[in-house]
């Protein structure tokens, strides 16, 4: 346990609640805490990891009853003699209660200060305290087990792993070093390549796994396009509807309305503001023009969507060829949905005969058969894989795991123009010092403001 | 301990935080809570009143790493055994929780039930557990002194000393009852109209009392008055505005913007909408329209405005006058803010010498002398005093009081009709028994009901 001094920061979601919990950690913690109570001897004998009633006052004002658990360095979430106080969750109540302990002595914690302590106490490393941020953020089944996998360390140790190989890769060449002036060289750099090879695919797989962690942690992006009136906005607030309605039977968990996210199967969706949609129809400009193709550029999914009782298959066609060319579907999964059915008979035979597209027929109006975007929209997401694999959410560890790949390329280089051993050492050395500021092995104030800075209070 | 169902529920403020907590209570409590953590048999011998470690899974799916506190019947809030499970306040993880402590069998607690439960379990009486829905509540100081109060017992304590003399008088009845049949007509008598006067007395006083706690609770009520153009607007964003910038220098104690609310030195107002105050001058109508005489009927305290700048002292008096004809200031304090001094030279004589009313010289648009108006304000409230006295504040309770006020009139005028004294004896019981519904010793569903449907979900 570092000497820090004593923090102070109500834990707790703003507002008024049943109740509310002030945490407080640092070197003087005890000796502060107890002024506020009556019976401060009884506080300072109270074992740690104990929960009991504790009357705070001010003067001879009684504040609060409070339920106060003590907690002894290094057993706390800090590292530090840590006090948590369950206080009523009236604003006046969890006010003065800070108010008093900033009075003796304590001040206000900093955004993500607790988790910080945590990582400078050794109690996390580095990609578990961001964990712990994305862990708070998580809206969906998947973001969580994203975090979930990071803070139990799995993805720390798959950077370990990737130390260690690294590493590997030094000695071998260190071992060059050393026979250097007898001007050998060793039949082992073929393994030394190989083994570089090797990792170089590791870390590609990392950084190529970045864009769907990325979209998993925070959303996966889907545009819908298509001309005026074939129904978009109404499309929109189907699916957003049924996602409210699913979201709010446990009082407490009603999502803040993240405008146009919505969740199936546990993975998070988030539509694409195409400057129109939420409008209504004769508002919404042409298809085809700019905002549309903004829109699709950030999108992962595209629903274009059709109204199938005033479209003939050789209009869709047309459009599709148009789209094509325009966009790069590669990487960007096209839905088509053909709506209005309700103004049909029966389906038109051309397109239920269509094989080269994911198609869904629907009515938006009647919310008929949404079930079947849905269905395409999470069709090729496989959760289970996600659990086991260690994808890369972080666009820190990303921005790192480029530098290391430019490093390879360096490395790779370096071989093939056969540059001396020392020069090549120099990118495995810069290598390892970059995996190192992932794990916070080497860390400086400026990467822990950047990483802590994005918690919240009171975390 | 009585054997209630398991309830849980979101205790904390709804939202995202860096913890929540979950309560659960009931007799199966242990059992239930254990069957979500792997290491149940270490959460089974865990003592009561300890914290520790516990992490909650989905079949093999780690949900979060959860700390869990353990109380004992009948030792812990409800008197119940409880659970309090303090995870990550991620909304999804606390809707997890939740989700799989009703698979297990919990189910969803109604607002208050927990309260509702410690009050059946003896652990709190009625007016206690009404305290606690005031303390979340209360927003200033003055009102979480109320509710401290209450919360310590004092105003049940009153409550039994008068149901202490209400008995006394009933058993000095009685005795006269003993008797009736011999004719003898106690020289107590005398003894006995004093002691039902001082009841009286008393029983009044707290009647009295209620309109001055129950303003104090909920804010005393302000009007703003005065011809369009005076600065009314101007004042009240004056007011407010410096309310906002106090308020809001701890992070996540920030009010909700309660419209119209201020407090000063611990107390708090409420501005009535006078409907127009917060549109712009033009739109206000003129001095002595009805709807500014609603506003008055409702305020304790009347600020009547003036531009002193563009006013004589007989156009004052003049209003002064009608507005003396029309409303009743013996229960209402007149503050007279005489504006706009900015545009004066010097203070006119004749207004400065005034002694008859409590008058303000400021200028809202300038921000001079506004203090002046905050003292005039909190003048009469004698904050100590409140602290003492107990005051009536609960809606509850004075609707009960008055129905005890009309049963001491009726037993008055029984002496003075001479009615027989199992004729007044009733009366008497039925006093008792109007306080035992103020202290809980009788209650009925609806009683509970009406009681804990205030209370915020997870207390």
């Amino acid at each position: 346990m570092k000497g820090f001094d004593t923090i102070c920061s109500i834990s707790t979601p703003q507002g008024i609640g049943a109740l509310a919990v002030i945490r407080v950690s640092g070197k003087n913690v005890f000796e502060m805490a107890s002024k506020l109570f009556k019976n401060a001897d009884v506080f300072k004998t109270l074992p740690a990891n104990f929960v009991k009633q504790f009357d705070i006052y001010e003067n001879d004002i009684l504040i609060d009853q409070t339920m106060v658990a003590k907690f002894a360095a290094p057993k706390s979430y800090t590292g530090e003699d840590v006090v948590e106080i369950s206080c009523h969750g009236s604003k006046y109540i969890q006010k003065k209660i800070i108010e008093l302990l900033l009075q003796n002595g304590a001040r206000l914690a900093k955004a993500g200060e607790f988790s910080m302590r945590a990582f400078l106490n050794g109690k996390l490393d580095l990609p578990q305290a961001e964990a712990v941020a994305d862990l708070i953020d998580s809206q969906s089944e998947v973001a969580h087990k994203l975090a979930i996998n990071q803070l139990k360390g799995n993805f720390s140790a798959r950077i370990k792993t990737l130390r260690t190989q690294f590493v590997e890769l030094a000695a071998l060449l260190e071992l060059e070093l050393d026979f250097s002036e007898e001007n050998v060289e060793f039949a082992d750099r073929a393994k030394l390549i190989e083994l570089l090879h090797s990792l170089k695919e590791e870390v590609t797989k990392l950084t190529e796994s970045f864009k769907l962690g990325n979209v998993l942690k925070t959303g996966i992006p889907v545009a819908i396009i298509g001309k005026p009136n074939v129904g978009k906005s109404t499309l929109l607030n189907c699916l957003l509807n049924d996602e409210r309605a699913i979201v709010s039977h446990i009082p407490g968990t009603t999502r803040d309305t993240v405008e146009d996210n919505f969740t199936i199967n546990g993975t998070n969706f988030r539509f694409i503001d195409t400057a129109g949609i939420r409008l209504t129809d004769d508002e919404i400009e042409t298809f085809g023009i700019e905002r549309t193709f903004k829109a699709i550029d950030k999108a992962d999914i595209i629903l274009y969507m059709i109204d199938i009782s005033n479209t003939s298959l050789e209009d869709v066609e047309k459009e599709l060829i148009f789209l094509e060319n325009e966009i790069d579907f590669i990487h960007k999964k096209l839905i088509i949905v053909a709506n209005k059915i309700d103004q049909l008979n029966e389906l038109p035979k051309h397109f239920n005969d269509w094989e080269e597209y994911d198609i869904a027929f629907i009515s938006a109006k009647r919310n008929v058969n949404i079930e079947e975007i849905r269905e395409l929209l999470t069709q090729h997401i496989d959760q289970n894989n996600i659990a086991d694999s260690t994808l890369l959410t972080n666009v820190r560890h990303y921005d790192i795991m480029l530098k290391i790949e430019e490093e390879i390329y360096k490395i790779e280089s370096g071989f093939t123009q056969q540059l001396p051993t020392d020069l090549i050492v120099i990118h495995i050395n810069s290598i390892l010092n970059l995996l190192g500021e992932i794990t916070g092995e080497i860390t400086t104030d400026e990467i822990l403001d950047m990483v802590f800075s994005r918690f919240c209070i009171g975390k």
